[in-house]
């Protein structure tokens, strides 16, 4: 379970946005501490479009305390580092702390649009989060800072899911790969090559072809096409 | 290098917010295709913040066509598939397809906020890219779908600036370990373990709870002085 929290956000549009990232990424849990803005202005509500259930149902509390209350880790987003005395992650690197701790409830604290979090505030959470960025413009927008990290915890379940499928994707560019050696031998296009080094090339520019086990079949379906075209035509 | 390319885009805050984006990330070549706003307004200014310097250069061009002119490989966002003939890719796959073409122009191409790309602008376009999304609300703001396209860019090239760090964790990680062990080994902590398991589940936890070569020296500095704290107490 994933909780976003914001710390006395002054845009509503920002919100709007937040909320938006969040639908669109499956969460629905927000928490603002003080918010300087009013998060049901009609800014916040044109930017959450159907999202607004989300500001609807924020939980406003007036210190950060209250937020963290039930989490079971809680990551503060900033990117000042070396000041602090947690270990501080790379957003790309998420996963590897996560591993394993699916069932609990993670915390992502945003400070405010202007100067972040204080350094009292980063002391409460468990650990730092620093999305990396330009170091000529370093500072994202609130908005986006929120949607990048619920996008990396959507890339990890993502990463899993599409690895369990993985074996479907191997045996199909396998049977693609063996099409195409087809037509290869018919046109003899590979006299010479030892038949390892012939698997090796087919397999890897059929693999580097296919983005996913459909596009694999396409490739298949179309050697198929060809190899029967080219017998065809000897045949005449 | 990397282009990023609009077609007809009509919020100037969304402009200004993907120009803020593209200079976070470090991307600066901006294709407008019709433009259905002015994008220098001050509304667009205003969310480009420090990235105006994008706005004013960005490239006017009145086809789609003129934009992908010289790209080696574009990517037309969308999430509507199945339709279209071209390959399909999830942005968290990106990175697959573009293994060992560093060198080449990629343009990224975005549609209109209320109805995305057409038919026949996707067609123009080598493959489309698709946003995982909640089916509850799939449709992600312009802005953000830039910003993920553009993060998604830089997890790659991070990842493998990482993976080239990496031994030097891994040594730290060694290191970290060995001192673990000798304040285990000083409390009597594994009698009855082979060396060998226990070598695996301190450097399992070590490794688990060092997110980066700093943090693990805190732990390696932590261990050294509960050893010296311990072996002053045996002492009295």
């Amino acid at each position: 379970m994933v909780r976003i929290i914001l710390v006395e956000p002054e845009g509503p549009e920002n919100l709007g946005m937040i909320a938006r990232a969040m639908a669109n990424m499956g969460h629905k849990e927000l928490y603002v501490v003080s918010p300087a803005c009013d998060i049901l202005s009609s800014p916040s509500l044109k930017y959450a479009l159907h999202a607004r259930g989300i500001l609807e149902n924020a939980i406003i509390v007036s210190a950060l305390e209250d937020a963290l209350l039930d989490c079971d880790i809680s990551f503060a987003l900033t990117r000042r580092q070396g000041q602090y005395r947690q270990p501080d992650v790379y957003l790309p690197e998420l996963g590897n702390i996560l591993t394993g701790l699916e069932a609990r409830k993670l915390g992502f604290i945003f400070g405010r649009e202007r100067n972040g979090l204080l350094a009292e505030e980063v002391m409460l959470c468990d650990m730092i989060l620093t999305i990396p960025s330009s170091s000529d413009y370093p500072s994202l927008n609130l908005a986006q800072a929120v949607m990048l990290v619920l996008y990396e915890l959507m890339r990890i379940s993502f990463n899993s899911m599409r690895k369990s499928q993985k074996p479907r994707l191997d045996e199909q560019i396998e049977k693609t790969s063996i099409s195409v050696k087809k037509v290869l031998r018919e046109l003899g296009y590979y006299k010479g090559l030892g038949d390892d080094k012939v698997d090796f090339i087919v397999r890897k520019a059929v693999s580097r072809a296919s983005a996913n086990r459909k596009a694999a079949v396409r490739i298949e379906n179309l050697f198929s096409h060809i190899l029967s075209r080219i017998k065809s035509t000897e045949d005449v």
